[in-house]
């Protein structure tokens, strides 16, 4: 018997609890699942007998060691903040750890002690990181291994709604944690592109964005990730010219998040005074200039401010969040963010019945034999429900694999290792064909 | 006997050090001043019997607490970091001490014990922050007495270059520490206008700019400074529905400056790939999105980009300063910022006989009677020359006076201090009229 300890039941784990209960019994696994609130799992966890919950708080020291010295494998899909406390704790009790989170420079430091003690801390083990670590090296080791030498790889990934449930204005929904959505891309974007270097300051990002196409799913904007660069030693594309890694969104959303963005309304370093006796317009008010007649409306002085049509679909996006009115904020001493984050909280909600939509794109151009090749390698998933999203399988079940397989004794690296091994991703890729999980790769010869 | 030590004789302290070799006879004044570098300073100091140097190291604590002990006043002009060690040192040897540096949340821990041990720990006192808190503080406690309410202060200063020496497009030389020019301004701008809190994030701030005129030296550009709020307090300005405090440069600076800071070219968070191979143009090309064709100049890159008229003023500024050329950048592992920086200070360069120039404008409102009246508090300040500069008067005198000030036993508060109090404020500007530092009045009714 082997004992799996599942530390994070929020909305991302849905599909991986399912995988490991269904696995279970035949795989002779018992299962602890433990987080903060996990009240929801009851019906379900309740007549098992090869599984339990319990409510878990990361702050207790004493209950995480007791639970990680019980446990054969630790799971964590806490959030992310929290995984290096649960690493040292395996470390220390000489337990392996699956998490789908980054790699940071905390955890390559334990990286020889795993080794050491014959432990793996398989990282980045989710969609992105993790699916998308795979399937790229799946390709680039096809493409190797017949002499193609790479000159291009763009990489976009996107968690949206998907086209039967995409009934608002901004043709998104949340699928994941608001607040990461509304602070993404803060910082430098850093890539790669015909040998030079490229920066992209936060408040250009969402104007530099390349147009992609997904056959039978249409057009979206591809934005940059902060970091483009680090991924090239690790997928053996170290000299590669032009490397770029991205987030999806709809065509339309980039253009309007641009304004957000503009007025400094994702801006998390610093509270609004009196952010309590707010509306939402008082609020949107704050960050443009004072107006130039009284008889200005607000919507007139965002129009004038930032050259935004004042009937153009930019505009209708903002009216449909309800900004330009006066509802409460309701929050005491927030950031600029934190009432955004609430604006579109309210809107942006996956309705029961919603499906959500995962949409990843690698586009790879290589030169073998003289001529230039394009690969297109896309995947599209589609949740079943809100609960059972495409973001919870994604997310969730390459590290529940993985799990299986490392129980197994099917995998033999050591220490802090991401999935760019064969022995890792090839069973994956393969187990997640079975969920719907299938990238469909187009090539053409460029002339 | 009276000895006092200053720490720090960079070039914004020779006004400081000229004002107190010159009253130390008469004060019976014994002058140890002390910096890294000292020796610009030798062929005046060595024929004085009641002046020292010293080579001074301020990461020595031992030579630290060994000066200080041997002072009953320290004067430190060492960059604004450096001041907390300074003061704590003071403290523990209970002596005073003046800066021209801000009072930060450290210093204000030091208030209860500086006036446990009967210590003054002066701070502000030198042009912005320092003239600017007292010219302020002399109108508003003239108008207050005569039982006027203010409805707006706006106050702005710059340091420029002196019309005589003006001959670049820029209108600007660098009179002071040029890293802090390409810094300045990073963060969110805080202000308040008719009653409404409003944030200016980094990206917009050279673009939301307000026109001034200065009587007799024509129009400039101002800028909102980051924390615009927290002086309404000690002003006695609580409850005023518009305060807003900001910097100068003359018209069309602002624009133009905005090209790097949309291009991103200040940031000095992160260090640029390979910029020891970097040339003025390439560095300006990794901010830049891929060529659209191979014929395409960077310069119409960059005017594509932004919308830079391609032969307009904006565009003729940035020719002027070289950063179209192949100019190796000559920096390893520089950030944005060090390459930018290093492009400036080899253009602006205040050359030998160049004069500087220092503007304050204050903007009062105030209702008297049932009117509302307009007074506008002005100062030009020109340098005698590029040692004797307008910048190092201004930062220098104010805290010499003060020094002597208190060394004459005329200042009775103890603690950290800033100097709003009319006891520090009016013999200080008093004295200031006698070196040319002079405001000028304006006032009308508004209809």
């Amino acid at each position: 018997m082997k004992r799996i300890l599942l530390l994070g039941a929020g909305r991302s784990a849905s599909s991986l609890i399912s995988y490991l209960l269904e696995n279970a019994p035949k795989e002779n696994w018992q299962i602890r699942i433990g987080d903060i609130a996990v009240t929801h799992l009851q019906a379900m966890v309740a007549p098992l007998p090869f599984a339990e919950i319990l409510q878990f708080d990361i702050h207790n020291a004493e209950q995480l060691a007791q639970e990680v010295s019980q446990a054969d494998l630790v799971i964590s899909l806490l959030p992310a903040i929290f995984h290096i406390e649960v690493a040292r704790e395996c470390l220390k009790q000489e337990k392996h750890l699956v998490t789908a989170s980054y790699v940071t420079p905390a955890f390559l430091e334990l990286h020889e002690e795993a080794k050491r003690k014959n432990l793996i801390m398989l990282m980045e083990s989710g969609l992105d990181p993790g699916i998308d670590h795979m399937s790229a090296m799946a390709v680039i080791k096809k493409v190797q291994a017949k002499g193609g030498r790479f000159t291009s790889f763009k990489s976009y990934t996107g968690g949206l709604v998907a086209p039967e449930s995409d009934n608002n204005p901004w043709n998104y929904k949340f699928s994941w944690n608001p607040r990461n959505v509304v602070l993404a891309g803060q910082g430098t974007a850093k890539y790669i592109e015909n040998g030079t270097y490229k920066y992209i300051p936060y408040h250009q990002l969402f104007r530099r964005t390349e147009e992609l196409y997904v056959e039978g799913y249409g057009h979206f904007d591809g934005y940059a990730n902060r970091d483009s660069l680090s991924y090239r030693e690790p997928y053996g594309l170290k000299g590669i010219p032009t490397m770029l890694r991205g987030t999806l969104r709809r065509k339309g959303y980039c253009q309007a998040w641009d304004v957000f963005v503009q007025l400094g309304l994702t801006d998390d370093t610093y509270t609004l005074e009196g952010s309590e006796n707010m509306t939402y317009r008082s609020y949107l008010a704050s960050f443009l200039p004072p107006a130039s007649g009284a008889t200005q409306s607000i919507k007139e002085q965002l129009s004038n401010y930032l050259s935004i049509e004042i009937d153009g679909e930019v505009m209708q996006k903002l009216e449909w969040l309800g900004i330009f009115t006066d509802t409460p904020v309701g929050l005491t001493a927030a950031t600029p963010a934190q009432v955004l984050e609430k604006i579109l909280k309210e809107k942006w909600v996956l309705e029961p019945g919603d499906k959500d939509m995962i949409v990843m794109q690698h586009l790879f151009e290589y030169e073998l034999n003289g001529e230039s090749h394009a690969l297109t390698s896309s995947l599209v998933v589609i949740g079943d429900d809100e609960v059972h999203t495409a973001m919870a399988k994604t997310v969730g079940l390459p590290a529940a694999i993985l799990a299986k397989l490392l129980l197994q004794g099917k995998i033999q690296y050591r220490g802090v290792v991401i999935p760019i091994l064969p022995e890792l991703y090839e069973p994956v890729l393969e187990e997640l064909k079975q969920y719907g999980v299938d990238f469909m790769e187009q090539e053409k010869v460029l002339v």
